[in-house]
């Protein structure tokens, strides 16, 4: 169960004249709260602003955001040492049409929800994707940011019928490598490692960032570029990123396994140095 | 002011959880109610069974449906002569996640609103059309149905600043005319039409179909397919369609305008002839 607030004050429900409702117009971040801290914020922060700004929407100061989350936690029974806030931002009510000149207020929503760990196998031995058929659509003016029009992601998640599959992987249209329904991909060629650009569809996650960030520091490369699918198959290993599990390793996708590599755990020994370290059940 | 109802009780929110509000998981279709019936209500009732098929929704009985719309009607305080009927259809609540395996009941909203009625100078001289910037995305898997996700159409409304227009035209990425944000678009040319295909993107809209329909009754030639943007510079005439207003002749689009065509006037009287005819403000 997720617990709403806005404003400090906790509520169920939304007005169905919401432009969320009517056309998912609005934002959203999911974000991991470790210590009654919101991990990433910065990050978080930024991906929201940078979508704000491509929706048109008066961009929601970060004092604003801060308090709406900080007073969520506050109130809630939900254990803030570790849990989950998502913080949906729409465009709010407007008149029927899908016109919004005046970009007045947003309305900020922040879900708390309980976090389940992950047995320790997943983070040993790794976790088993699918490549799903459905393909993201290339619209560069949405790409990289957390919108709440997720059908795409909805769909590929359909396709997802065995309980042994942790994620499903999705391609562009022109067969490239773009990231999971929920997840970033990294593929490990050697002592380097590559992820897709986000630069048609797909969503930059804030995990994919501060692992960027910190082989960067380590003067280990990694390229952000285009990726056909077919790096997927000779790569020598895979890790996903998300906000919540950090970085898992990946096992297998389809009838393609991976030995865990050296390199593997060598980045997840950065990450959990880091101080992303998730605990598993 | 839109009146919303959920099984002929009038209702304001929607819970925050609804699916609707957290991913666009959904359909919609906006109904013209002329003397208390659904016009069109046929081809309306098939796109909304097309879209639950294609997002793997339970679809609502048309029995269902047509409870819905008549118990609204009834109850509303709107007037049934003339108002617009917005069917809702979400995939109501899951636990938090993009899966949705149990495909259960959905949740049959209708909003009722009333109905401005457009200045006769606008069906006698025409419309005034821009040609957004925002491309839509390919993505055949939504292409043709009216889901929830509708971001583009607000994104490129949001181009159209000048009072004076009408409605945006807009392009897929490889500058092909697809449709308007509420419309969809014929091309006049000759004695034939042309109307882009929906099979990538965009919405098929019923007045589409219903002029699709008396236009093959009447043997004149209408061809459903890719159209270039250079056509719409080089046709004869052009005629925007949408379910409240049906057929509305375009005067000018940018820089190019047309002359009402001798085949405007007589597609405009047949429209009418079909029932379709709305008295101007």
């Amino acid at each position: 169960m997720t617990q709403w607030f806005r404003e400090g004050l906790s509520l169920d429900s939304i007005s169905i004249d919401d432009r969320s409702v009517q056309y998912g117009d609005g934002l959203f971040e999911t974000i991991a709260i470790r210590d009654g801290e919101p991990r990433l914020w910065r990050y978080h922060l930024e991906r929201l602003h940078a979508g704000c700004a491509r929706l048109g929407l008066a961009a929601p100061a970060k004092a604003a955001l801060e308090d709406a989350l900080s007073s969520a936690v506050a109130v809630s029974r939900i254990d803030a040492r570790r849990c989950v806030a998502k913080v949906l931002i729409s465009a709010g009510q407007t008149p029927r049409g899908y016109r919004r000149d005046l970009d007045g207020a947003v309305t900020i929503l922040v879900g708390l929800s309980e976090s389940a760990r992950l047995p320790a196998a997943i983070y040993q031995d790794g976790v088993i994707l699918q490549l799903c058929n459905t393909r993201l659509a290339a619209q560069p003016q949405l790409a990289g940011i957390k919108t709440l029009n997720r059908l795409e992601q909805v769909l590929a998640s359909r396709e997802l019928h065995d309980e042994a599959v942790f994620e499903g992987l999705t391609l562009d249209t022109d067969d490239r490598l773009i990231c999971g329904t929920m997840s970033n991909v990294f593929l490990i060629e050697g002592q380097s490692l590559v992820t897709p650009a986000m630069t048609r569809c797909g969503v930059s996650g804030v995990m994919r960032r501060h692992l960027l960030t910190i082989l960067a520091e380590a003067a280990i490369d990694a390229e952000v570029r285009d990726v056909a699918i077919d790096e997927l198959w000779s790569c020598d290993g895979v890790l996903i990123t998300n906000s919540q599990f950090g970085v898992l390793p990946v096992k297998c996708c389809g009838e393609k396994s991976w030995q865990p590599a050296d390199m593997t755990r060598r980045i997840m020994k950065m990450v959990a140095d880091s101080g992303i370290e998730e605990q598993p059940a």
